[in-house]
Parts: C-alpha cells; structure tokens; sequence
C-alpha cells in the first residue's frame, strides 16, 4: 500500500496561519477539482472505500483511542456513542461512498440551452461552488460522507469535526488523501483541521479568499454563532420543529397512521413531529384513539385545555413547548379552529423545515402547500420523509432551513452553482 | 384620483427605530404577497404604471427639485444625467411595467414532481424570498423596475435609494402605494425609505428578522462595505472585467465583428470587453485591421509588449490595466500562448463576470465553457449579450459576479427559492 503524505502538524500558537495554509490549498485544487471528469472522481471515491476497507485495524484503533480520551474526559455516553465506529458503522461508511459514486455527477450539466431571436442559444451550466468548509460534531462518519459529497460535487473541502474525534478523522484523512491520489486527483482536494484548537473555526470562517460556504453541523447555539460571525455564505439548519395539521377533513385512519409515525418512528430527528395541530371538528373522532396509540408507545403529551378536556392525561402546554424540538418522546397537542389557525400557528411557533396536512380537502391541501413556508409541505405524508435519500436526491449533507440558495435536503445539487454558457456564430449586440 | 397616505416623516435620531419600523411593516406584508394571485400583481403593476402616467406633472417637479438641488450641491453631469427623468426614460419606465406584468410569474410553479419508491410524489414549488432590501444610487427610473420586479415575484420590499434622488422617489413611492391599493394588496408590500440619513442603510443591512436579502447597486467601495457588514444575504455584483479570447482557430472575421462588438457597443456597461486576448500564432492575421478599427473609433489601446510590437501607437499596458474595469474607451490587449494561457490570465485577473472566446475547434470552445467559471461564459459571441432580457430572463435587478444563489443576470427566478412539496396518501415512513 502507497504511503500517503503525513497529516500537518501544527501549534495553537499559529492556528491562523495553519487554516490559511490550508485554505490556500483548498482553493489552488478547487481549480483541478472543478474540472475533474466524473471517472477520476468516482475511482477516486472507489479508492478511498477501499482503503477504508484494508485499514480497518488501524481505524479502529485510532477509534479506541478518542473513545478512551473522551471517556477518561467523563463524555456522556449518547456522544461517545455517535464518536464510536463500529464495523456495521465502518460498512455503513463504505456503502455510503460507494452510493456517493453511483449518483450522477451534476458538475457540468447544461440545462434549459434556447435559441434567442438575436440567434444566440443561452442555457445554464452546474458548477462547483468552489472550496466547501465543513463544521461538524464528533461523529467520524460523517468526514466521509461530507468529503465524498462535496468530492463527486467538484469541491474542494476542509473539514473541522469535532475535536474528540480526531484520531479517527485523522485516520480517515489518509485513506481519502490516499483516494485522492490514486485517482490521479490533487491530495488536498479534501482536508481534514489537524488540531482542537477551537479557534481554527473561527479562522476557518472569516477568509472568503479560500473558502466559499460554510455548512455547520450541530447544536442550536454553535450554528447560531457561526452564523453571525461568518464573513462567507452559510448554509445552515438550525432546528426541526415539525407540525402536523389534521383537517377537519382529514381521512381519520390516515391521520392516524400519519401522527403515529411522524412521531415515534424514530424521536432524535430533526424531521420528526414535535407539534400536533388537530381541527376542533374532528378533535372528539381522532384524540382519543391517537393520544392512547401515543401513550401506549410512551410519548409524553403535553396539550391545550381543550385537548385536555379530550385527553386528561395530557399534562398542559406551556407557552414554551410550541417552540421545542424535544428530540425526545414528548409531543405537544394543540386544538386550533381550521385551516386558518394551524397556518398562523406554524408561522409563528415553527421552524420552516417540515410541516404536513392530513386532509381530503382538494381546496385546502393546495393553501396549505402554497401558504405554510416551510423547506418541505406535505399533504398526507409523515414529516419522516423529508430526507435526501427519500426524495431521491441520494445523500444529504444537512437540511437547511434558510431560504437562500438551497432549502430542505442538501445535497450534491446543494453544493453547486450555475453560470450561462452562450454558443454563437458571431452573433453581435445591435 | 383617491389620496394615498402621506410619506412617513422622520428625523435622523430615530432612523434605527424608523428602519426597523418599515422593516416590521415589510415582514408582516410578505406573507400576503406571497400568497397574492398572479392577477392581483399585474393589476398593481398596470395601476402604478398609469398613476405614474397620470402624474407626470408632479413627477417631473419633483424630478426638477431633485436635479436644483443636484446642481447646487454641484453635482456631476454624469450623476445630474442620471438622476433626470426625461419624458422619454418615464415612458420606459411605465412599458417596463407593462413588461413585467407579462413575465411569467415564478411563484407556485411546482417542477420535477416525480414518484418515489415509497409512494409518495416529490416536487419543489418555487416561493418568494420574503423581505428584499435594495439600495441603489441616485437613478430614479430603478424604484420603478426593482418594485415591478420583487412585488411580481411576491417578496416585500424596502427600497433606499440615493439621497439626491428623494423628492422623485417619494413621489414614485406615493404611484406605488396607490397601485397596490388599487389591486386589493398592502400598500406597505413597496416601502420606499423617506430619510436621506445614511445610517438608514446600516440599519438596513443589520435587521435579520425583516430582511432577508439585499441587493446593492452602485460603487465597488459601497457594495465592498454592504457585502462585509450585512447581516443577511446580499445578491452582489461587483464589477465587470470582461474578457474576449481570439483563439488561434478563430474565424477572423467573426473576431473582428465581436471584438468591436464587446467593446464599443456601448462603454459604460459592466459586460463590455476590458481585455482582448489574442493568441499568437493569429495576432500577426488579426490585429492590424482590429487594432486599426478601435483607434478610428477612438477606443485607447493599452498593450502587452508583443501587441506593441504589432500596433505600435498602442501604449503600455502596466499591470493594473490587467485587472481594471474602465468603463470607458479604453481596452487592454494582451498576447497569451494558447487557450491555457487564457484561461490562466482570466482565472488571475477576470471578475467572474462575462468572458468569451472566438474560436473553430470544437474542444477548445467545450474547454472554456467548462474550465472559465464566470457568470457567463461564450463561444463566439459578444460579451454585450450578457443582459437578462437577451438571455430571455425579462427584466434584471442586476448582475450577480456571486455564486450563491443567483449568478449572472438576477431577474424574477434570482428573486424567489424553492421549497419541496411532497403529495401523499397516507404514506409513512418503516
């Protein structure tokens, strides 16, 4: 087996220089990488899988060692679960590269190509955004899903993941620069922060020179400050509070089967519903059956009065639960009016990510698309579906919840651009 | 004619409370104009435009008011030229009105619905991006189109124009207010800011909670400062270093005829030509007759040493010409070795802005399209054509050198987002 370049040393003295230094590389590859043809990329993408494959040893034993250091730190056991690489994790991980190289690579697409009457034919080309930072937790597996993203998408990428995990990403650095390599690609087109120094994020963005996009992953208060001090682009996903409307013209048995799902298929996503919203017509025919299929599953119900006069083992709502993401098994149960209500509640309480209609109502299922501006609408469809992989985009990179340049799952769509391109036989401006 | 409500009054203490109250009015509008019907905005449209014909006494007095106290302050010809609403550019005015009415409209249109494995139909649905902030110099006729354009894309708009130009714009804003009125839609849904206090646009930039993008027309310096100290996205456009590329396997005459084109049609646009690149092996074919043709235009020709040796009344080009938009008869021209020396100069000195090449080979024209990353990129064609009514886009709010978001020519689709709507019936998810 080759042997890849070492991974940078640095001090935390000179962490500012070290992530220009990187930034540096990061945009002289974007160049080689935004031209990439799609076979160089996919080998490479190949390579990187199996290296990951042969080197498992040596990954796990890096692995072992950040669950070591994070235990002797007293890390709680939920994040020294997602630091942990099982195999099934590590074969997760290969998979998922080998999906990456599988989709079809948007770099280069020409779309929407019309003659214009002064004779020209103007369409639009996808391209590379350029050079992609990534901010994220401790979860290893994630640095080979957002370098293989942002590699098939023709980016180049520095990745920041959590510092407890940076024995493990430092062992996955060498099989994707080993990837990258054996495919013929420059080695830096995917780098991986080689130090916990916390201030590398700040460095990381504020240089628009080097970096184009900032996508942060993890907790509300991390996005919120990157998000304000970031001098580039940020694509952000700050929190999933999902409603479900059931209208008063709701087929129950669908409502039902919908709720059920949207809440307890799994609690700790971000697509998951944390608020339901029920017609008061029809509160009497669907609360009783549900709120016992809820309780039944253990799912705390915190309700309205009225839901309350329907349910009384519901505890009450306070003002505060309509605009929690529990991530948990609890849900919030609220009684509105009609249509009308639930519209004004979710604007007011929600999150803009995802929000269902459970009705038969042709008329309202369509306000209900256009009116709630959420980065995902859905009529009689659990709020679980919002997903890369469900709305065959393949993997995502996150869920944004912004409006600007890309809304719901991000994926390999999400991390280009277009320009116009222009074919002419001498045409002129007159 | 009713009587619109009078232009709220301010006084330069209070403008961080006044911007945000026109901000909170803005916020609380862009719902209803999100979800207004195509009709409802092309009657609003017709009706500004006819009130705008109707009041041309007025407009034009307070355009004389403008343009006194212009010439007093000692104004510019060219800003006192811009600033003047002439009956010839109010007549352009109302038609780009009209011309907008008749534009598609973006919002609601629902692409890509597709069936999903599990069931479901997944498709994205293109929404307004809620609250645009435009700030723009002291040209009149632009309160006009940026209002057609963000009210036809269903976004409310906060517009600050140049100081010198706020008797005319206030007199627009009162046409404005009364056409939305007319057509049944909030007269806040265009607010156009009534205080000449510069702060206001700093108060502007920073007010994430009711804007959600701005758009800066006017100097590189100010659009530099707006792009470092917003607080919400920005559509920008910096300037425009245009290049066309004279391939060797160029036709000649079709270099001669786009080259000229690229540079003289007019000079003070940000896609005209400010670098001709010549490959080598057909400067010698080439230049004399298109060196000849600037010079009998008046066009100053700054050259590299080999153009020099070719055109020798042809000054010196100094390493600034390489990166400087001149907006006026001037052109710097540059010998390079091949198609990748081109490229290589446009990557160092371009402005990711419009950049062509002319040339027969096939590869070489597939290359440039793929490897120049610029808003637009051509092949044989003039760098002129680089224009949202020429690209079939309608009327444009500018040119966006960015690559998020919106590139190139930024018209109604750079003005909205797309969410996803998911159809279902009864779908969950196992």
């Amino acid at each position: 087996m080759p042997q890849s370049e070492s991974v940078p040393e640095t001090q935390s003295g000179d962490i500012a220089a070290y992530m220009r230094e990187l930034g540096g590389r990061a945009r002289a590859t974007s160049r080689v990488l935004a031209r990439a043809d799609t076979t160089a990329k996919n080998q490479a993408l190949a390579a990187i899988a199996a290296d990951i494959d042969r080197r498992r040893d040596a990954l796990a034993e890096a692995n072992r060692g950040d669950l070591g250091a994070g235990a002797a730190k007293g890390l709680e056991p939920a994040l020294l679960d997602r630091l942990e690489l099982t195999p099934a994790r590590v074969d997760a991980m290969i998979e998922g590269l080998h999906q990456i190289a599988r989709l079809p690579d948007p770099v280069g697409t020409i779309t929407d190509l019309t003659y214009r009457p002064s004779g020209i034919q103007v369409g639009r080309m996808r391209v590379p955004l350029g050079v992609v930072g990534i901010i994220y937790e401790s979860r290893p597996n994630v640095t080979a899903d957002a370098a293989a993203l942002c590699l098939k998408s023709g980016n180049a990428t520095v990745l920041r993941g959590g510092s407890e995990a940076l024995r493990s990403n430092q062992a996955l650095a060498r099989s994707i620069r080993y990837g990258l390599e054996q495919a013929g690609l420059p080695a830096d087109g995917v780098q991986v922060v080689a130090t916990t120094d916390r201030s590398a994020v700040g460095a990381m963005i504020a240089m628009p020179e080097f970096v184009d996009v900032i996508i942060p992953r993890g907790g509300k208060g991390l996005i919120e400050r990157i998000s304000r001090e970031a001098r580039v682009p940020v694509i952000k996903h700050l929190h999933g509070v999902c409603h479900v409307y059931i209208d008063a013209a709701a087929d129950p048995e669908k409502a039902f089967k919908v709720a059920l799902n949207a809440k307890t298929q799994r609690y700790g996503t971000c697509n998951t519903m944390e608020t339901l919203l029920v017609a008061e017509d029809i509160a009497e025919t669907i609360l009783p059956q549900l709120g016992a299929a809820f309780q039944e599953r253990g799912v705390e119900l915190r309700g309205c009065p009225r839901t309350r006069a329907i349910l009384p083992d519901a505890l009450e709502a306070t003002e505060a639960d309509w605009d929690t993401e529990y991530l948990a098994p609890i849900l919030s149960v609220r009684l509105v009016a009609d249509l009308d209500a639930a519209i004004e509640h979710i604007a007011r309480y929600g999150s803009q990510h995802t929000d269902a209609i459970i009705t038969e109502d042709y008329s309202r299922a369509r306000r209900f698309l256009r009116e709630v501006d959420s980065s995902s609408v859905m009529v009689n469809a659990s709020t679980r579906f919002a997903d890369g992989f469900e709305y065959g985009l393949g993997a995502e990179i996150g869920i944004s919840t912004d409006k600007f340049h890309a809304r719901g799952p991000v994926s390999l769509e999400g991390l280009t651009s277009v320009k116009f391109v222009v074919l002419g036989d001498g045409e002129i401006r007159s």
